[in-house]
């Protein structure tokens, strides 16, 4: 196996173990054991247990900002697609919220870059007056994060506050778009 | 010191190490350290670490629910005060956003009928016209709940991913006042 090939194996294992327990929980050897290495070899790819969350968040994330297209024109469409990519991708999130809860890992670079890059998209759209300019673009991006991650396993107020509500994603997806459409709406 | 007051040290150190560790990375000794008694006692009065942070999550959304009381007929204002509560109380909003990542305790039937018991309220008032009824009750709620803590060190997408907003808490408070009286808003 090749160097690529095993850093590969590390990632995909540490992306895994990191999702279930958190950077505190984590533990290296069973990453080592999953991805079938020696456990030396994740320090000397990767230095610590904490940089290889960090390598991995960013991965992620990326992947994340890659497959999810953000449409200043189209917020409720954009709300969304957020909501069906935790559907199908719930551990990226996870990594998201152990990161914000742990205070451990300084959150990548790019989270930092794409976050902000959207925020004078947003501004610009209240400035044409498509979208009412009542709050600030910070508080517009936060309020579909929110609401479009909120019917996930990941977080408190969704699906796990009301387990036998008996609702479709396809229900919860268009009443969250119908919600953002509301937010940003002019009077 | 009596039987009670021991207890009540040891529920006091507990809710500080469960909010900042979680359930898996809490340790009873530390605890124990802190309220400054045997960690064999731990055990005796509250049987096992998972038992005693599901009677400290209990007790403090018991805390949550009577201070912050549920105002049907005013969403928004309900909202507010739910943003005040989590910038003032933090910790125990952290231990809701843990229980649900490590998926370990079962959550006190205290949020469970708390939660249940809002949800003909917001349905009445959807069906006297007061508000709309675009929504199923339990997406109403999961929206103010969402959008009202999103801005905290607990959630990701708030504070946490823009930290130089220079946005104060009242204007935090009022955006999402805002918000939530336009997603239930008849048109």
């Amino acid at each position: 196996m090749s160097a690529e090939q095993t850093k590969a194996r590390i990632l995909d294992a540490a992306f895994r173990e990191f999702a279930e327990y958190g950077v505190a929980g984590a533990r290296v050897d069973r990453i080592a054991s999953s991805a079938g290495c020696n456990k030396n070899l994740i320090y000397v790819y990767f230095d610590s247990k904490e940089a290889l969350f960090a390598t991995v968040l960013d991965r992620h994330l990326s992947g994340v900002y890659a497959g999810v297209p953000f449409t200043p024109g189209d917020l409720p469409g954009y709300a969304r697609r957020v909501f069906d990519h935790v559907q199908a991708n719930p551990g990226v999130y996870r990594l998201l919220a152990w990161a914000t809860l742990e205070r451990t890992a300084a959150l990548p670079l790019v989270r930092e870059t794409e976050h902000d890059r959207k925020l004078p998209l947003i501004r610009a759209q209240q400035e044409s007056g498509a979208i009412n300019a009542d709050a600030p673009p910070a508080l517009v991006l936060m309020a579909i994060l929110a609401l479009a991650t909120a019917w996930s396993p990941v977080f408190p107020f969704g699906e796990t506050a009301n387990p036998s509500a008996g609702l479709s994603p396809g229900e919860v997806r268009d009443t969250i778009g119908d919600m953002v459409a509301r937010i940003v709406r002019q009077k």
